[in-house]
């Protein structure tokens, strides 16, 4: 049953859209096996039509008035990705009206008009879906609406603007002022020229305001949101905060505290040791607090073109799961479709390439060490760091710990064995893989 | 519309039994505000009917017969916490020929037996959720499943096994042995008195098959992956590493590698650098890389009642859903159903408590130190440090810096107004706030 694709019309060709139409091109075959059908933009609306893109339109119509996307009934949703409340807020409010599903990254959208959008959708029976909307590709609005389920939401704490966490951990590692600091984020695209609403804490309030609405049930209500922005902190501050063991971040807290709520966005002291001060440069991550798991962690990137487009694109197939099968066949069990599940071989541990640490026991004597670095040698593994240690009161063994370069397992094992047939080697090489995670 | 409750039939009165059952009635009018009906165990069986139990088993039938439940036509989801294969297999499978839809944390049986499970369920039209059989809480299965389902995922790499990353941490903070540390581990409850399963690798090997799976389309193929556990890491080896700026964790790596796919379970080193190397103890935390999000890393609990509960009950959420709305009112946009949306108060900022720190600029002389602690008393702030410089090259004041405990931001405002107005401080105090966040 090959069911016909879902046509998607895609309104702003900016850097999300761009990106969003990369990622469902790039990985379409990927996306069908999930979604149990295709997902195409068979239509989009850009401002500038005659600007050069880094991406294909191939297959899409360009279209210049928006409202002719939302009223067309050949598409089956729409993709807000033009941002700002004008004309964003009619589009997506027609679209509804029309009965068609709305995928939106649009956080200051959601934050000002949600209630009056979500209550369109709900009348209308039509899903308005925003995962994009906070802290970019990381699915926090699905962990926290549906993975958390079960707890009562305590707090929830995050670096959700990656421009000020940029700009602080820019003054932190050069010890740059604010000014200075921004001008980088400015020259690498980390922040808009007019940066007034990353560093005043409004961008960081409008997912705040999303964040704490499904986090306690509670209306969207974003002028209820304190708001401090970076601007006033300095690198003395940044300075004697770690003298403290603390670093300044700023972050986005929601709490359901005795007294009611908080909500604010605010540069705040936190304990070095924490996971959540480790989290540098352009990236985002919140930490929620349940009553039944804790405190857990989401992280990845909160901005750029395809981490974005990774969360308009779940979102779009989590859409089109909905529209497509049975409730209890919407995700498939094993996340691909049952005959879309493909037989990739695994490999065989012989065949697995990863760098390695080695620790063994050498006689102290010259030409040992010449001997052991031949037999990687020939095995095309490459040192990356060698630590030899004194003897032990008078062993005559010493320890040597070498740190290689990826090699295919095969050829570690035929060194290793080679290695522990040496006469100055005693006992075992005893190894253990090294992965940079990157 | 106050729709029936639905009855769970609960089966295992263990850890997680009873977690279930405590989050399941502490937090019921929170859980029924997001399903939109109520969730409730009706009945419930037991290995052991005269333990002493940690929770309530009021309204709750207990039965002896695990079969007397899956097939008791009241019982609408079957939620299976015995664990094992023999009889869990079993009674999944009658479970889901009875049309009941599923709920089970049991990892080796989705491992080893969930090929098998989920077609029988696909035939039936019955839902089999398992985010509770890899890492406890975190709702990494949602996330890959879900939250990621726009990406080509490349690599996962996890601590899935709290037991191995407590024994590991224990040694590298304790400088102790693996023997000392595993002992430490079973005194506080966090390994098994046999704890093979967890230290050769058998309970990360049975997550990461299913990681795998859903990661990269694959099926379930538990006896492909490579294992090695952690018996043989010793001190020495924790200490080299960090020499080299690692830390060795136990990692299942399942990478999507030109030449097939790489599942593996084993010590490994890792940069300490990277976020995932300063997850310690219990805790769990995966590491996703998809080719549109790039890096991306979900923490928390991975083990425990609660945390593991909180995953249950998620997916009794979710499953609730599924069968009470229609598909596009599954998830209400605000986690929340919309009657049951709370106007609970936000605080004002001046009610809001937190810690401080204070940068001000005061004449180094003697009595101002004490002028400015004790405004700080008479608004009832501690003060947790002090930090005095040393005046700039002939400046007249000093910065001074202090870090207080916990207060109303209201007794701040009045102590820092007070301040600025004593002759011997220079300009405004600068003031951050400081969060624990735990």
């Amino acid at each position: 049953m090959a069911l016909k694709p879902v046509n998607v019309g895609l309104l702003g060709l900016g850097t999300v859209g761009g990106g969003t139409i990369n990622v469902l091109r790039r990985n379409a075959e990927e996306i069908a096996r999930r979604a149990g059908r295709g997902i195409r933009v068979s239509k989009a609306v850009a401002r500038d039509h005659h600007k050069l893109r880094s991406f294909s339109m191939e297959g899409i119509a360009l279209i210049e008035d928006p409202f002719a996307i939302v009223n067309d009934p050949e598409i089956e949703i729409v993709c807000e990705l033009i941002g700002g409340i004008d004309p964003a807020r009619e589009i997506v409010l027609t679209a509804i009206r029309n009965g068609k599903h709305v995928v939106t990254a649009n956080k200051a959208l959601i934050a000002l008009h949600g209630n009056e959008i979500f209550e369109a959708a709900r009348r209308k029976g039509v899903i308005v879906a925003f995962e994009a909307a906070v802290a970019g590709g990381i699915p926090i609005i699905k962990a926290v609406r549906e993975g958390l389920a079960g707890n009562r939401i305590q707090t929830v704490a995050g670096i959700i603007n990656g421009t000020c966490n940029y700009i602080l951990s820019e003054m932190r590692e050069q010890g740059s002022d604010f000014r200075s600091a921004l001008s980088s984020a400015q020259r690498l695209g980390y922040a808009e020229a007019d940066a007034a609403i990353d560093v005043e804490g409004v961008d960081a309030a409008h997912k705040l305001t999303i964040l704490a609405s499904i986090a306690f049930g509670i209306p969207l209500q974003f002028d209820k949101v304190y708001r401090e922005g970076i601007t006033q902190i300095s690198p003395v501050d940044i300075h004697y905060a770690e003298e403290l063991g603390y670093r300044i971040k700023s972050l986005g807290i929601a709490r359901n505290a005795p007294g009611g709520i908080e909500l604010r966005v605010h540069p705040t002291l936190i304990p070095e040791r924490h996971l959540i001060a480790s989290v540098e440069g352009i990236m985002n991550a919140v930490l929620v607090i349940g009553d039944a798991i804790g405190p857990t962690l989401y992280y990845g990137a909160g901005a750029g073109a395809e981490p974005t487009a990774s969360a308009v694109v779940a979102d779009l197939v989590d859409v089109v799961r909905a529209m497509t099968a049975d409730p209890e066949n919407r995700v498939p069990h094993l996340a691909f479709q049952p005959h879309a599940i493909s037989d990739i071989s695994v490999k065989s541990m012989d065949d697995v390439e990863t760098a390695y640490y080695l620790r063994l026991y050498a006689v102290d004597r010259p030409g040992v060490l010449a001997n052991i670095t031949a037999i990687l040698g020939q095995q095309d593994i490459s040192i990356e760091a060698i630590i030899q240690k004194e003897p032990d009161h008078g062993a005559r063994h010493v320890p040597v710990i070498f740190l290689t370069q990826r090699i295919r397992e095969r050829n570690m094992v035929e060194a290793i064995s080679k290695i522990e047939a040496l006469d100055a080697v005693d006992g075992k090489v005893f190894r253990i893989r090294v992965e940079t995670l990157a």
